[in-house]
């Protein structure tokens, strides 16, 4: 690859970040989603693939896998803010609400604070649907440097 | 479903837990997995996608989803420890090393504390790769009481 | 990976099991799970991807492939009963009714006879729905000694 | 659906079957089968997602699920001989070798018996590997008489 293509699909240096700066994802969590995610993690708890189960769980139906929608977060990381090249450091979780096939979701990543001298970035990550918190959290990446 | 089937299925109730109680899970991850896990979550960064593009970062090679490793975990607690029927309230993950296709993980989960009243289970939450931590972090997770 | 690590993944040994012992599964058969099991065994029978076509046969409505039901059993002696390190010897399979896409199914693997001698064990294996039989049949499994 | 389409999808006739008649599969089972079939089945049996474990078992590498190399019997059975129209009533599978990711299968239907009376076909159904029988089994179908 051409060092100037390599460039293109870089997203964004430390330098170039600005506190308040925002991306978001819009994400209509499907059936299908939920079965694919319990195949590559093996997750086959009946609360994600039995509606009998579920149904006598406080959630009524069945839920989508919280790390299927948590992992929404790391797409807009890695994706858009700061995207390609940036270190995934840290992250925490907090589940708020639950998450059923067909819902749409909405996650939104805000830059915190910086840190030139660390190259570490603060964000807040949030996922929402229709209004309503469904997890938030904090992730800590690394960002490169133009110099 | 029958309640007498509802509970065959149902994971360990706060009271059966123990400290330093653990499940494991072992996985290859694979190239499917990574692609799989793209489509999902449509995280298409190219160091996860490209080996062209990741050759250029400190990575060298395509490197998985941290996202994808760190799911696993949630299958343990799903499925294993506590198991169906818990609920999760909070994770936490530090990412220390990448995880490449063809790579072998262990998951490991750790019953850490138990409170009885406010029914919170804290548990420590380790991916390993050749004996090498590749995540570490803590899970708090809702666990029902038998009464 | 570590002798105690595996010893943990490892399922019943064959003097850990009795008569009568039990473990289940719960499943919603979804359009997901019809698609994808026909993707990867190429099985495109009209009558399970062609509302139209189902419509003039006796189902009237598209049915999920029997193996993908019957596959569940697999699911069930894998994971639970005897669970990992098995060897799957024999499976015989009566299909008594048909699966439909949401259809809510219960797996039931019950040990019904033990042979310490030749390490086989015998399982009734048993799908049902709404609490009617949809797939009987027995199972024949090489299940090692701790010995 | 027009009658005459309807007639085009339909597969065999009791009264066009005979004994000796064959009908066969070729496929390369791939690691994004056996991903996905977990994935459908919730089998994440550590011998069929974990090089690591499967080193310690009889087999050395990840092996694929047998039910689904048995589930192409299926598919020749719904799409081949007797082909759409056709129910499943009954099948036996013995396991008589394993199958590995990248392993090119074949699988044979042949078919032993015909009862006009009852509607009933028996079929002779085996897979191969290089040559050698990794299943072998019988089948039973119900077949539409034309009349």
């Amino acid at each position: 690859m051409k060092e100037e293509d390599f460039n293109k699909l870089h997203g964004y240096f430390i330098e170039d970040l600005k506190i308040g700066q925002q991306a978001i994802l819009a994400k209509t969590v499907t059936e299908s989603d939920i079965i694919l995610f319990a195949s590559i993690t093996g997750d086959n708890n009946p609360v994600h693939i039995s509606n009998d189960f579920a149904k006598k769980t406080i959630f009524r139906k069945k839920v989508a896998h919280g790390f299927l929608t948590a992992s929404l977060i790391s797409t807009v990381i890695g994706t858009k803010l700061p995207g390609p090249g940036s270190i995934y450091v840290k992250q925490t979780i907090n589940f708020c609400a639950p998450v059923f096939s067909g819902d749409d979701v909405l996650i939104k990543v805000t830059v915190n604070n910086i840190n030139l001298k660390t190259k570490r970035v603060g964000l807040i990550t949030v996922c929402e649907k229709d209004g309503k918190k469904i997890i938030d959290g904090e992730a800590q990446i690394l960002v490169q440097s133009k110099h």
